[in-house]
């Protein structure tokens, strides 16, 4: 199976399959036919085989879909099958947020250290993960042997200190800056735009009829 | 100008144009030529024309777009050009966090209240909005005219809850929970599942070259 053809699309969809597989092995179902998953994800029984078909032969016609094979299987593709180490830049609330965030870690990613440029924060600790100063970040980044970087920083504050991560080694960048990052060099970025996304809840409530 | 005929593509490109917009303003520009525009926000000169020609009529051969008149345009299809009433439900370090954040109320989505269930947060305030206790939620929504609400809750509490924000006439819920609120009526849902973000960065990671 060759993961580089399943399209973006596809890509994007995974993540909700694993949360509601996930959902499924907990509460003890070994398999799981197309139209009960459909049922469950609001999602048309069609639209579930055609992304899974994806993955080459995970349904069988009359049994549907093995629930552990298939949460496997996606693991895997999402590289949740081995273990990511994090750490978290801006230890304000929203850093601090995704530092007690206990989900993270379940799936493997691992919150190794929270960084931040106030001097009065050395030493707090957050869910027992310390906060630590800007300038230890390149030591500990090759240290920890650290993949991802959730930046929590001000805007103003964002793009300078994605070029310190690239150039320090992070290959992927959780962005929650209100900006793109689009100089920054090579790194895999994936925003999450809170205004945005607010934004967008009050364009349908106020088009509401 | 109908803006029920925009599809669901361009309205979720919207809060973008909006940002860089806001931008441009407060770089004092005037005008602005899609080519510039396509190079700053590195999308295709032809993808924004499209986009904007929705909208009828903002460009002009030869001028460019007047990022004033733009901006409103966009402002008012967004629904930002008259103030909509908001609350945070839970108190933990995520709904801190967003009730913190100034830049919502730059945009006119205005924090109202915080709700939780443990008393010992009764009286506290975050930014001066007080945290209040769930049982005042009806009387608060219906009296400060709330309509939109931020879901802060575990994942365990989250259904319930967005079932009573709906009956007390919550118009749009920004769930935060992960979990999909498939049951609980008419109330448009916006969500920020911040797991199958952090999953999608994963992926990307390990698939790199």
């Amino acid at each position: 199976m060759d993961s580089k053809c399943i399209s973006q699309a596809v890509i994007s969809r995974l993540p909700r399959y694993y949360r509601y597989l996930l959902e499924l092995k907990e509460e003890g179902y070994e398999r799981i036919s197309s139209n009960e998953l459909s049922k469950r994800m609001q999602v048309t029984a069609s639209q579930i085989r055609q992304d899974l078909n994806n993955f080459g032969g995970f349904g069988q016609q009359g049994y549907g879909y093995n629930v552990q094979y298939l949460y496997e299987e996606i693991r895997k593709i999402l590289g949740l099958d081995r273990e990511h180490n994090m750490i978290i830049v801006g230890a304000g609330n929203l850093g601090q947020a995704l530092a007690n965030y206990v989900e993270f870690e379940k799936k493997g990613l691992m919150t190794k250290g929270i960084f931040d440029v106030n001097p009065r924060l050395v030493g707090n600790t957050v869910r027992g993960i310390e906060i630590r100063m800007i300038d230890e970040l390149e030591a500990f980044i090759k240290k920890e042997n650290i993949e991802i970087a959730a930046l929590t920083v001000p805007k103003s504050k964002a793009e300078e200190m994605a070029g310190l991560l690239v150039k320090y080694g992070i290959k992927g960048i959780w962005n929650f800056a209100n900006i793109d990052l689009h100089t920054i060099g090579d790194v895999e970025v994936e925003n999450v735009h809170l205004s945005e996304s607010l934004m967008k809840l009050s364009y349908r409530v106020n088009n509401r009829d």
